[in-house]
Parts: C-alpha cells; sequence; structure tokens
C-alpha cells in the first residue's frame, strides 16, 4: 500500500462505499466511486448535458458535489468505524472552464487529526486524450464521535 | 427600488432570467429563480429526497450550486449587456445541517467593479414555521468582455 | 447591551483583554484593543510606514493580522472561562486598497458552538472624513478545553 | 532551471528583489527573502518572541504576511517586465501550531493566466532537526498593466 497513512478501522473501504451509496445526489448525477485508499478517494463522473451552466460547462456547484465529497470520504477513510464525517467549511479555486467527457475528483488528506481533518482535492477534466487540472479545492472535515 | 446599486443595462432582470434558463442543472435539481435586483438574486430549492448526503440533509455541493449561481447572477445584475460572467472561486462555510422544506439563496455583491466582483450568499433553510440560516458564502466574480 | 449572545463568563472583557495583551505582535506593530462585546471585537491599527507592502498600502498579511484576532476574540468572548480559542482557518477578500491613517478591524460571531466557532470580520480605513470598507475575512476558530 | 514555467521577463529575478526591499513590512519582521525561480519563491523568518499570538506560537497574520507575498511574488516572477501585482483574496488552513525557530514560506503558482494567476504556499516550521509543515494558503492575485 503506498499511502502515507494507516486506517484505523480495516474495514474503510466498505464503509466508504456503503456511505457513498446513501449519497442519493450521485444517482442524479451519475457519479461513481473510483479508488478508495486510505487518506485517497476518487469520485468519477460522466459529462451530461444536464449539469451545466449558461456555457455548457460542468457547474461549479456540481464540481463542487463530487470535490467536496472526495475530501470527505478520504478524510472518513482514515476514522475509526465509530465516527461520522461533516464539512465544515471549503474553498474552490476554477482555474479552467469545466470541459471535458469526463471529471475526476482525487480527494487527499493533507492533515489527519482526532477531531479536524485538512483535505484538498483536485478535478481533473478528461478527453480528446488529454487530462486538464480545472479546478481544486482545500477543506475541512469534522470527525463527530457517538457521545 | 431600495437597491444601494444602479444597473447598468436596464434589461438586466431579462438578462439575469434568460441566463438561468440556460443552466441546465436547475432542472435538474428542481431549483428556480426568485426575486431579482440589482446586486441582489434569490434562488430557491424545494427539497427532495435525491440531492441528499449520507444523512439525509442536502449535499453541500447542491447547497453550493445554488449558492454559487445567486451569487454570479447578483454580480451579473450589475454588469454591462455585452458582458459574460465568471466564478474564479469561492468559499462556503456550512453552519448547520441543510434540514428543512425549502431552500433559498440569497447572494448579495458586496463589492463591484468593472473586471472583478466580490459577493455573498445566505443560504436559508425553511420549514417547521421556522427560517434557519444553514450557509454562508463568499465568491470571487468575473466580467468577461467581447475583445 | 445590544448583543444577540449571551456571555458565558461575566468576566470576558477582562479575559479578552489579558489575552490580547499576551500577543506581542500587536505592540510590535502598534495595534490596541477596541470596543469587546459579546461575540463583538474591535482592533484599530494606525498607518505607519513600516507596515506596508511595496505601492504603500497595508499589506495584506497585517490587515490579516487585526482581523484575524478580531474574529478569535469575538468568538471567545462567548466561549466559558476555562476555554482557550485556535484559528483554524480563515479567508481574506481584499475589496481595496488598504489606504488610510487608522483601521479598524470589527470582528463579528457568525455561528457559535460549543466547540466550532464561524467570525467575521470587516477592515475599514479611515481617513480624510472617509470609513471605506477595504477587506472582509470569514475565519473557522475552536474552542479548546482542558481534558 | 527545474521549473515548469518560462518567465517572460528575463529580469525577474531582479524585480521580485526590488518589490520585496520596498515591502516595509519585511524589514519590521526580519523576514528574507529566499529562492526565486520562474512561478517559485520563498521567504524566510526567524521566530521572534515579538512576533506572536497569547501561546507564544508566530501569529497567523504573520504566517500570512510571508505565505501572501510568497505566492505574491510567485505570480509575479511570470508576470511581464510592466505588469504590477495584487492579491485579491487567500486562504489559510493553519494545521498545526507555528512552533519553530525558522519558518520557511515557500510560493507556488498553479496556474498562470494573462491578468489571474492562482498561487499556493506552504509554511515550514524547522527547529530541533525538524521540517513540519504548519499552514497551507491559497491565493488569487492579478497582473495589473499599465493603461
Amino acid at each position: 500500500m503506498s499511502s502515507q497513512f494507516q486506517p484505523k478501522d480495516p474495514e474503510y473501504k466498505a464503509r466508504v462505499g456503503a456511505s457513498f451509496d446513501e449519497q442519493t445526489v450521485m444517482r442524479l448525477i451519475g457519479a461513481s466511486l473510483g479508488r478508495v485508499e486510505p487518506g485517497l478517494v476518487e469520485i468519477e463522473l460522466p459529462y451530461r448535458a444536464d449539469l451545466t451552466q449558461q456555457d455548457d460547462f460542468l457547474h461549479a456547484g456540481i464540481s463542487s458535489t463530487i470535490m467536496d465529497s472526495a475530501c470527505g470520504y478520504a478524510a472518513f477513510s482514515l476514522m475509526p468505524a465509530e465516527a461520522r464525517v461533516l464539512t465544515i467549511e471549503f474553498k474552490i479555486n476554477l482555474l479552467a472552464p469545466a470541459a471535458g467527457e469526463l471529471f475526476r475528483a482525487v480527494g487527499k488528506v493533507r492533515k489527519p487529526g482526532r477531531s479536524v481533518f485538512v483535505a484538498e482535492s483536485e478535478l481533473h477534466a478528461i478527453g480528446s486524450g488529454e487530462d486538464k487540472l480545472v479546478a481544486t479545492m482545500v477543506g475541512t472535515l469534522m470527525a463527530l464521535y457517538p457521545q
């Protein structure tokens, strides 16, 4: 395993997958879970004409949807089995128009903690033989524990 | 008109409405344009079970979708007729779970410019007779002019 | 008292003042504590030629210094006596050049919590009979409790 | 030269150095310019007891001061000779207490443009044989051209 992080829950992949399946919005937009490693999660989204803003690019909110979940599940993959994950804030920079056939959000934990995690994600637009970085996100996530 | 801003294009409402109609993602999620004034735009979104994250709250990316467009159109409402609008970055703080029957994003221009606008939006969750602030956003928008 | 917040510690003013006095950087730059109310703190900084960037405006980092402390102490004013305060992240938007004779950072709590607070601050540049908003900040603060 | 970027102005190092020397705040806090490459700038700051917040760590605003300038000069290093640089916004995440003997801000351009640049910086705290990442920043910079 190439990751620098050790998962606290050996069942982290199943736990991430089960939670992802409960995110109904992912089915609505057609997103699917990709690679899941300790502290790293990918989400893929094929382009669809009903996900766009006024210039036919992926809407920044849809980019945010998969990038936020990629950050959140990257953090969640490192949390103990009893924890829940909550995004408390994120910032996105839109570097280029989100044009492509497939979008891949790659989320990585930058700093794990007991309760506060900082994660980053990149959004890649893939198409016409190109893989282009179109957005970056940094977010802060909380682990919530049963009282 | 109560706004502190003077629109440069008297047809700003029609221009905002026409652009909003081209955002196909708004139809997908069921969002509609509300109040449009110079420098202020509201977008409303009824709760739907297919827009949620794993705890049945509105996904932060969907909150971002209507909040970003509220910021963007608030800025766009002040731009001259020939300009296009582009979000270059935004930050969202999630203050409380996005639970309610109706969500209203209220976007307001904080600082207009020729090319750079700063706008803010609030997300209100309305339900059970309550109107609760659940998220805040600040974003930077660019006006793009024909060369 | 006009504030919407009730302080948990009746000695909040003294506690804020004592902590501010321990911020050695405030003496270095010449900043002083202004108004302190529950959830609201002001910090003032007279212009000095040794606080600037290359165009003789207040450096954005110095603006951040007083705006971050204004946010932090606004949050701290609402915390119980045993808590410490820690900034976990902030974002600043620079709306106009920070030119003036006096700068006033006004920090306000937007959302209090037991452990997570969201606060905002505005930076006003005062001079030549004008009071101009030159920057806005939103930050996330944590309350840390003795174990 | 290992950089992925080509400078537009062959005199970029001298231009960055001259501008840095005009940032009076750098002398006040004791910061100095380190490595300058196309799209990459480092700024170093030895710890001083008069730069701290209430717990004797470097104040987040002082961290921001050198990180913002590192981002700004990384962008400036890629701009044509006639351009000026302006920060329009940044976000900082504080990952760990800023404790150490020396702080190094490493700024890198993530996305250059004609007028809009996105840059990132990391803050490393060095001491006791350790080099620790204590903060990350992402910022948006503008190139301003003579009219």
